[in-house]
């Protein structure tokens, strides 16, 4: 058929879609070599129309030749955001690590799924070695954990798996009969929470929101004080999400005093470590997770602390086999009891996904390339970098840190130009200070020179403020001096 | 520090790095020629025990090598299954297109989540682009959609639209206060709608099955029956989820009668064509859907009948802007609206997760390197490989197809061995036959000859048959005609 000779044309085996996956080859490891040295703009900023204009999206009746291709990926990699530059800090993932992405460009080579042994038999081992270091890293004796699409995702795993705890039968009758039940987080806690809530069908507004101390901790105290009132009013309090390293201050909650008053009320304890995971890793810092075994659940994105390529987030429990008593439903299409192996490998019903991309090759090279000795530095090189940021940004004037202190590596400031400096700080002045930031961002991502996020933080009360995500371990102090340098130039006439 | 140093060795920049990803490319493109040419055996099985044995999955304190990570990356693709190759038919996904797997390895390099256009400039106009064009080909006017982790989660989206549609309340208070709500499918539909059933607070037991005809259609009668018992016992009928490509037997229900059910009692009708979504691509078999366009929602897979890599899975709804309404919680903190861009292009409060994988980019060189016209091919020449397929079933002494016909290329057969033909075919003899396709099963995996998987179907009441599912561009008649040789070698004596 004519569809046959093109496909052969197609085919691996035509030679001249061997040059063209050659020369892309060169063009992605030229990219990342030019991303990494700084040799690229981080951004080539376009608006959204100018853009379209750039990159000619449309697609055509007829076949587009393999040099269209090449070039359109080309002309892709040029207008996308080079998030393995040093000087990406604008979210939690940033730089890629070469044998991380080996992995993840083998992955696609096999394009396979993680739900039977039959079909992915090198990634289902792999995934229960990982899952069982992973469990143990954070003390689960006897846990488990799957890869997740994201750490909302995740999360949302805890609050399944929390809900059916309490009441098995809600797997087969739902949410409809039963008592009000009542989720727990810091105001600091991802927003995942609500978007989480809704989904399963606990409503948002049954998501109870507790306050946290001057550096975002949440207060063991009124958690307790909470639950009791939902205990009181005859609801249910079905899980605790606990935090380590929040979104936007990395904030660290207090795991064992959250523990004391889950166990008190036995509440579902699940910890979301989507940032801050990492610290476990390290001798140094690991101490910001203490009490992390007493939890049920765990989420942590290896794709952001430890520059795992997105994505990579897992989910781990310590009630092994709850997962499958949970998502088990047995499709007899894709699990066959009668097969020539073990079918205990056939791992598909842990979750409700039933295709699951697979992303254990990619985290599994990264872990291997570094061992755990260089698993625990990139962690300590990460909170290295801020410590010697948050020293500049004392030192400096004209900045001024959010917190008195920071447990992780994502550093909150303001930006004072010199015509507010030194001025009473009444409504108007702090009205004035948040309209610095936006017009820096603007200024930034034109010249491309660096990409840094802001936003306000109504939790408490503040205004526009920078964040800086320090991951990427081609970072230096020197990326430091050099961002506060730019911030002060273009900000300090503003 | 000790990490920087050990990172710099790391870095793309250093020769030695290069080397490995160059030697790496090599040994990639190699596999996928020797997989396509069949070179390879499809599976080179071992038992999980011996796998460990083979893989040496142990990761160490101190860093592994380029070479080690080169070496585990070549063994990792040894011992897996070669899903490129043109007898690999286990599953719904098969065969590697080289556009696509190359657009799927700039979007590794490139690193960045869906969630913002500061982020994904690129991805974000992409995806918009695309939604557009697919939107338009299932006949949704003002349509929009978003790429989710597989098509279970695209069902899911698909139950979530549909319950904030009954009251946008439930967003906010949970499903508690309701009466009850009931989903509705074919008993041939994907077992997806009780996962998400359970996971979104439904419950399973709310899922009303609706018998199917001979071919595995939905009886629309018996929908509307069932439909009014739910109302007259006091509850909603929420959702019906019809097919188009069942996944065992590829029925596609006759959509323009489900929409008239759906119509009647103002249900939300969302169409699962994850897997035979492909059909809308061509002249000749869009038949298959018409009456889509008068359906609420869209779950399609172009992983699977259009070859796309895994995972590429499309959720579409007609509301355009009901993605947003039902997961909006504008998080201050990813988006800010005092940007220097117009904010409606930060997309990721169209879904629930947060950060999201970019899926964009392979399917969009996939689709411009085949063009349209080549897009409607691959579909053409999956389904005249089935029609081949079937027309030889039909000639052939001890094969038996499950069904008369075959809407989409799933092919369903018994292989009957020469001791169990024309004998009186009562339940010891059935019984029998259930035994045959795991042995044969066995010995095409211990061989490595293809991979085909089998399954029982309790709801028609079939004992374990094969399931060829013929999706790779490369696969050919000749091909065909091998694994029926293969399966009568192996199976006549059995």
């Amino acid at each position: 058929s004519s569809m046959a000779s093109k496909d052969r044309e197609d085919a691996f085996s035509n030679p001249d879609v061997q040059q063209m996956l050659l020369n892309l080859h060169h063009s992605m490891v030229k990219t990342l070599i030019d991303s990494e040295t700084k040799e690229l703009p981080v951004c080539n900023f376009k608006q959204p129309e100018e853009l379209l204009k750039a990159l000619d999206l449309e697609i055509e009746k007829e076949p587009a030749s393999n040099d269209t291709i090449l070039d359109a990926c080309k002309s892709v990699m040029d207008y996308s955001i080079k998030t393995a530059s040093p000087r990406f800090m604008n979210q939690l993932y940033s730089g890629i690590n070469p044998s991380c992405l080996a992995g993840s460009w083998v992955t696609e080579v096999l394009n396979t799924n993680l739900h039977t042994y039959e079909v992915a038999p090198v990634f289902v081992m792999m995934e229960k070695y990982m899952m069982r270091k992973l469990s143990k890293l954070v003390g689960y004796d006897n846990g488990d954990g799957v890869l997740c699409p994201g750490g909302s995702f995740a999360n949302m795993l805890g609050m399944h798996l929390a809900r059916v705890q309490i009441d098995p039968d809600i797997k087969s009758k739902g949410m409809g009969n039963n008592k009000k039940m009542v989720l727990f987080a810091s105001s600091e806690a991802h927003y995942s929470i609500a978007k989480g809530a809704s989904f399963l069908g606990f409503g948002e507004s049954n998501v109870v929101r507790v306050e946290t101390d001057k550096i975002g901790m949440m207060k063991p105290d009124v958690l307790d004080q909470k639950i009791q009132e939902c205990i009181q009013q005859g609801s249910i309090p079905a899980f605790v999400m606990a935090t380590t390293g929040s979104t936007v201050l990395g904030s660290c909650d207090d795991l064992n005093a959250v523990a004391d008053v889950c166990e008190k009320h036995g509440v579902w304890m699940h910890v979301d470590a989507a940032w801050g995971g990492g610290v476990i890793l390290s001798e140094k810092y690991k101490h910001l997770m203490n009490g992390v075994h007493r939890s049920n659940s765990v989420a942590w994105n290896i794709h952001k602390m430890s520059t795992g390529l997105v994505q990579c987030s897992i989910f781990l429990t310590k009630s092994s086999g709850m997962m499958e008593e949970c998502n088990r439903f047995n499709a007899e299409y894709l699990f066959q009891p009668d097969k020539h192996y073990d079918v205990s490998y056939d791992i598909g019903d842990k979750t409700v996904q039933c295709g699951r991309k697979v992303d254990i090759l990619k985290l599994w090279t990264l872990w291997k390339s570094r061992g755990d000795n260089g698993m625990a530095k990139q962690t300590d090189n990460a909170f290295e970098n801020a410590k010697y940021l948050v020293d500049q940004i004392k030192k400096r004037e004209g900045f001024r840190l959010v917190l008195p202190e920071f447990q992780c590596p994502n550093i909150c400031f303001w930006y004072i130009p010199s015509r507010l400096r030194n001025k009473e700080e009444n409504a108007d002045w702090w009205k004035e200070v948040s309209k610095i930031a936006p017009q820096i961002k603007r200024k930034i991502m034109e010249d491309g020179s660096m990409m840094i996020g802001y936003n306000p933080l109504t939790t408490k009360g503040y205004v526009n403020f920078f964040r800086v995500i320090i991951t990427n371990p081609m970072t230096t102090p020197q990326d430091m001096d050099f961002i506060l340098d730019e911030m002060d130039r273009i900000g300090h006439a503003l």
